[in-house]
């Protein structure tokens, strides 16, 4: 009998392109590549309907694939305080679709990421970007943003094979361990 | 035969407390008070969740009172990143709500609503609370954020006047104007 699947969608928000990414995973934290693609979204228009684009293209991906939890990159700096609200308001309108949906939703930091994907907090995008190719045994090569939200879902992955063996969620497990 | 009323939501975004408010106005941009609340957030719980009682609030609103447009306050300046990016995911879950219920989105700068209620642009915070009191004709002193939130929605109901006017949305009025 196969192992029982998980699936994940990962986003990687942005207020001109939106990466989303869906894998399944197993109890083991194997991932195995679903979908993913970018919305883009500035061309949507004013900022209101960039973020219809953003929640409307979010929701019909869950409709789609339907996946049972969600992973987003946790931002900490941004450039600005103008950069930095643009963002938040792609960001929460993706957790919006998410949260409408009664989607649990988990963050993660860029060096989690790049831990959970490369090996090391350390490393360039461009390497995240190969490497989730590799992991995701992928043939074609990942656009930026889908590449991203991809990278979020594998990590939500692996965190969550350590949140199973304790029952934890994610998040308070690796609060707890002091990886935020 | 009583002139024509449009139904305003203004809506005052924040991550700890959002400010509802509901005004009528007519065609000569006399506003009539419908509805005020606070919506605490803060307690809702993580951010996810918090984002959630935010969509949910102003949903509830729109259903209840039937708005058909929606006024929200343009921010400029935030005291920093981090800052700017909880009030921009607080914003992107208000305005979700307005433009998954297809109900068009108009901003004003703090000053264009302190010179629409107070009469000139600058003006201090406690000011604009007392005459969004006197204008709506409210016998009770209003919490700050549901104040704040009728002022930007009586804010949009005199600009409307302007657009309607010309036949030109406010944003698009108020831009050509050198407002913004």
């Amino acid at each position: 009998m196969p192992a029982p699947l998980t699936r994940i969608l990962g986003i990687d928000p942005g207020s001109q392109r939106t990466g989303i990414g869906v894998v399944d995973v197993d109890a083991a934290g194997r991932c195995v590549h679903v979908h993913h693609q970018p919305l883009v979204v500035l061309e949507a228009g004013e900022f209101p309907a960039r973020l219809k684009r953003i929640l409307d293209g979010v929701r019909a991906v869950i409709t789609e694939f339907g996946p049972v939890e969600v992973a987003i990159e946790r931002v900490f700096l941004a450039k600005n305080a103008d950069s930095a609200l643009k963002l938040g308001q792609a960001r929460g309108a993706a957790i919006c679709a998410a949260v409408d949906a009664d989607l649990p939703v988990f963050e993660y930091s860029p060096m989690q990421i790049k831990n959970a994907v490369v090996g090391r907090g350390v490393a360039e995008k461009r390497q995240v970007q190969h490497m989730v190719g590799v992991l995701l045994n992928l043939s074609t090569k990942l656009q930026a943003d889908a590449a991203d939200a991809l990278a979020v879902a594998i990590t939500h992955g692996h965190a969550r094979r350590l949140g199973l063996q304790t029952g934890l969620p994610a998040s308070a497990l690796m609060r707890r361990r002091g990886w935020r």
